[in-house]
């Protein structure tokens, strides 16, 4: 297994055996150092602010990400198109157009255990999307590690049922988000300035990894909300299976060994795994709740309408440029 | 009032009236970058990796800082000394070293509202630095924003009931810690690794900021766990006295205005004021309490006295540089 | 409709569309009182101390229970047969050994919306109920109202698809339990003796009783952790509906209106409803989480294989008397 | 020491070394069980429901209380008068008053460690009390049993200091109260009907005795929400103490000792000591917070002034009543 930098294609190193670590979102990570704009979260950052995007991604591969997805969304052969689709339909009809250009496609969508929002079970979702041609297949954003986890067995399980074949990938957030209904973290009332108290630690992260990873996940990453210490935290719970240490783990001590120097004795105690492994953190908020009702169920019949009109707008165009790829060839 | 570059120093610019706002604590921010390890928490980053430190140094700038203080921790004028001081007799020497350098001597001690660790209160301590010489004194790291206002409250009132003059700074975490004892956040079980969920949203931030400067505080920064966003809140919060908003809120919008374009409908009702400080935010983490208990208390004998032992030995060599310092004039 | 009392055996009241108020757990209020020994849980105290068993129907009665049932597990045609069946084939069996006795048969499940123990769903338990002979079908003990409520309507609707007909009852516990697995509230580590941060206030009853209603149930009961206000609360929220207060209501005001003439007037501006209805209790814990994980998961195989054997001893004397109950005739 | 019954007065008893054990709060209870309207909480009950009041006595005895309050308000030997003092002003007034009774007089305030109303604090209240002529005095009400331990252990420095004699009594809440202000627990936003989050369990209850009798408390007793079982807790802590249990705990094994035999292996896990000791129970209510903000600070001028003017309308009509005992003299 080779570190980033290898030349063989995704793909390739998916199908050779590797464990690919993904690195974690731009656009969060790039918003809390000042660089992106919550709401519109365009990534104008790429052209105006280089060196901040350059360094996020310097942090991230020093994490031990081996592969780096597009920041500015432009498609290359090592990195990875990211939209967000909440409909199998939607990526099956994108994976068909970008069949066309011979490059490894890899369909992920935003959903839970329940499925589309028409309802489309994960396997189901799967294998309609492997049949469409796609060659790694799996889940990204809108839930947590855990939920998503689930979701991805639940397609390799439709996958392996419909006897096909595929490598499966996610992305989930570093929020921990157990009280999100079928839409996702969006509908949070947290969403998006207040998701801090969510956040997962670096042990949660070593869970993460190992639960992917126990379930035949090899494209295992992250999205909103991951900083270069959860990427490196992956990495360092799979450097077994992979061979290496990232580089950042230069500046990490394992499971908190760094505290054995500390001069409190029970910090120093503190310098083992299963304090941590153990250890169910504390908010220090005891006027805020530990879950949250989300947000879009009492919304008005007006309002849906507006809102279905509007995806199906996008549906459309995307529909039509589908058709205008099958047209070509 | 002037932006970060001004000319003066920090106590002329304080004299003329001017809303000083700190940067965030380097070596928490640095160790989730992947450049500082946990534990000996040591600066060599500043040689090794100037690139991620001067990013860092950047965001801080943008976010509205207008001192930076010094992560290798050497002084000058616009720089800070920074160390940890738990006692205000070690901090008495230090500033009476200090004063020999003809530079501004800022003093702020470690200690929340019950005081230092042999119980001296906080009006008594400023009362002491201020006397030993120190021109702005507070408070830094340790405790959450509200505990460290309430602490500096109490000096200010020590020392203008002593018809003392000073100014004031103030530094806390960016953690909610509301069940710390008297030696401040290092004895929660959740120091340093899983404090995730206990860090302050940008409007926590808001309300700090304004707080801070309701109490007569005019050096307003952060330590451990501050991120560039963060300073941005305090910039942003403060801009109306300031006279000016940082360059990072062109990627901000005020009071969560930037959804105002979102699709959903429920989301874009987030976009304003009210919504964002009513909030109470869930933790996402129901099987976690909202409070610990410190560690600490049960520790034996032994433990006590090897502590007491080693800070008896940094009191001594203190105390020696303290004495050199004296006989060299 | 009619208070208790009334002549009708409780299929015809129930036939002639009247809403039947259950009482709560004896055992349970018993155990508090003094009475009634925790873990073996046996009913000595009918006996023993009869004026404390009289006095809890008394309070039971006064609180609009309109029906009572046997404490002491004796059989007429005004009470109410109760034992625990967490597999749909053992209350079949029951309710075919009763039907041989010409009363109105009531069968309820400890299930909550995953069904029995063996995986049959609430819909399919209630249909096989029904065919058995049982005239009132539904849900007691294990879960919390709402999960009730859910499974019943589970049951309702499978009994509605199956073209058959009966009545619903519904007698869940007065503690919150949305972290149970299907085997209820006895794996919860809290049972039986911390359960206390549970209990449901009189308000919490008033949204049960008024789901209940809306789903159909007309026989709306409680079990364990019920007192005596906690009917009342059920009895006062369908009052419209029945057409009468209970007795004990001339010691309770509408929603809160006792607090009109308080001194301090924070608390008179809670004598309405709205206040009621939107608090969200605090429970004054911040070292307890707000959920906790069921015991019993990570069991040994030799633990399981014990208690299935003692099942199956269980369900053998059972078989043995539907046997028997059937030759006899 | 001699169970409920004995000849002597509480004060002989007390005298003598004897630990009493008080009763629970008769209102609250009876509330519950559908006797006394919550708001006037008057106690006509007394007349009307004989048999309630009866049983809820003899529940109390059974639980080990070995003296019974007043319910009825009227005096004599073995009872005790108990009113709502805050202020130590009034309470000195009533001490005086039945001084000229002969009778043993107890005084107990409603406050907590910040001390009366008009921030006297607990030690110079007890000092106040005792010179004034109480023979028993410490706090009832208003707070729960750890704060109210606090304010006792502050009284009796107090009286020490002051080089006086006296026994103390604590009749504390058996709702957890972390987040109450000065005025106690009426200012919660949960009070009066929305309290039962902060139950205590029977274990919490054991804490409370050990730490009462630790502190030197010989009258140990409880106030609003205590129900028998509770008390019984308390006479189970002290039977080594008192040289005997109570009779209800024929129906209560020792710490969980009843489980033993129960079916499921996990749940026999918990017949022990140590696990009900570390518990941490958990709510089962997610959207809840662990604290609430009390009200009563955002009030306005002319509401406080109306209630001063009452307040002060009582005291005269109690200082009235003193200066008449005082002339009758």
């Amino acid at each position: 297994m080779a570190p980033a930098g290898s030349k063989k294609n995704i793909l390739q190193r998916l199908d050779a055996g590797e464990i690919i670590i993904g690195d974690g979102g731009f656009v969060f990570a790039l918003e809390k150092r000042g660089y992106v704009k919550a709401g519109p979260w365009t990534p104008e950052a790429a052209a105006e602010h280089r060196e901040a995007v350059r360094q996020l991604h310097r942090e991230f591969l020093r994490a031990g990400s081996n592969v780096m997805q597009t920041f500015t969304f432009y498609a290359s052969d090592d990195k990875l198109e990211n939209k967000y689709f909440e409909h199998v339909e939607e990526a099956e009809w994108a994976v068909q157009v970008l069949k066309t250009t011979n490059k490894p496609v890899a369909a992920t969508l935003c959903i839970g255990p329940e499925g589309d929002l028409n309802g489309v079970s994960p396997g189901d979702c799967a294998v309609r999307l492997v049949k469409a041609g796609a060659q790694i297949v799996g889940v990204n954003s809108h839930f947590d590690p855990m939920t998503c986890v689930k979701t991805v067995k639940m397609m390799k399980e439709g996958v392996e049922k419909a006897r096909l074949k595929a490598h499966f990938m996610i992305q989930p957030l570093a929020y921990h988000t157990p009280d999100c209904n079928r839409q996702g973290f969006i509908d949070l009332p947290e969403f998006p300035f207040s998701l801090e108290p969510r956040t997962l630690t670096r042990w949660d992260m070593h869970r993460y990894a190992r639960e992917a990873y126990n379930a035949g996940i090899r494209y295992i990453g992250g999205c909103c909300g991951f900083e270069p210490y959860h990427i490196r935290a992956l990495s360092e719970e799979l450097a077994p299976e992979r061979g290496f240490l990232p580089a950042a783990s230069e500046k990490h001590g394992n499971w908190g060994s760094g505290l054995e120097m500390h001069t409190k004795p029970w910090v120093r105690a503190r310098a083992r795994r299963d304090y941590w492994e153990n250890l169910k953190p504390a908010s220090g908020q005891p006027l805020c709740p530990s879950m949250s009702t989300p947000d879009g169920w009492g919304i008005t019949k007006g309002h849906v309408d507006l809102m279905q009109q509007k995806e199906a707008t996008s549906q459309l165009q995307l529909k039509a440029l589908f058709e205008k790829a099958k047209s070509s060839h």
